[in-house]
């Protein structure tokens, strides 16, 4: 525990994503058992275009890592970007901690760094998307706890028996 | 009435695009005076990686053209794609009919061509995302009358007094 609270006073927030990043990101997504094959591609290709395309990029990166030069490998990371066709939506695509460093708070605070960065571009409103599977119980538990709200329903969506929840948070002025 | 009756029993459907058919779709969009430039952008982003990507594209195309050989410019088509990490969920994202095709079934009989398609390819739910504004009333009316059922609401999506609609359909097996 000690190690983490050094850990969590030391945390810094990486808004470039550099070539190692990707297999970094891709595994942690693959080890905390919660996302299909499909989604670790849709992380990489993300994380590719991000790296090539950059500001060009319609998905932006945020990336959590313990805050001394000795190891700066990241431990958690949220992908998320403005919602086209949208005055001020925001979508969060994935929020992912490295299952060894999950249940200190880290996640929560890259949340309140990327709702910090979201608003001063001028995002209104984050929206997200996560499965009504049992499975994700602890998943909704982190968005609520982070103060997002169940807002809709998509009934049989990811598959029959499997909805799609939407999660929403309005991001007030400071 | 007599030319749009006999254009309707002669009505072709294309699963290809040709470079010439950007334009026309663009234009088409344009128009029709429902979508922004956001949104023709989009359009024609999404044609040319259809046409450059084809079957690898996220995207398909379907164009409704006058079922003549001397005249085989479309007068309809419809966007759409399986959603990714879903199984057997699909996505309308644009069916645009040209203002003066409009009002004669063309977009009905493009969706059930589309519909046809879609569950040939194991979809067993399409969805489609479209504006609360008062402007956009006759296009809610084409999709119920299409057999679409408002699922959801997202409230200030848009913009802050703009909600998107979540219209599906659940395709029933034959």
């Amino acid at each position: 525990m000690a190690e983490h609270e050094i850990m969590t006073d030391a945390i810094i927030f990486l808004d470039q994503l550099v070539i190692e990043d990707v297999k970094t990101l891709c595994d942690m997504t693959v080890e905390t058992g919660f996302f299909s094959n499909d989604e670790v591609l849709i992380v990489e290709e993300l994380a590719w275009s991000f790296i090539t395309e950059g500001a060009e990029s319609d998905y932006s990166f945020l990336l959590a890592a313990p805050g001394c030069a000795q190891h700066d490998r990241p431990f958690a990371f949220a992908c998320f970007g403005p919602i086209p066709c949208t005055n001020g939506s925001w979508e969060l695509y994935w929020i992912v901690v490295d299952q060894h460093s999950q249940g200190c708070g880290f996640g929560r605070r890259l949340n309140n760094e990327m709702e910090r960065r979201i608003r001063a571009m001028g995002g209104r409103k984050i929206f997200l998307e996560t499965s009504s599977r049992t499975q994700y119980l602890s998943t909704r538990g982190f968005y609520e706890a982070c103060g997002y709200q169940m807002e809709s329903r998509l009934v049989d969506y990811y598959e029959q028996g499997e909805d799609c929840l939407v999660y929403s948070k309005i991001l007030k002025r400071p």
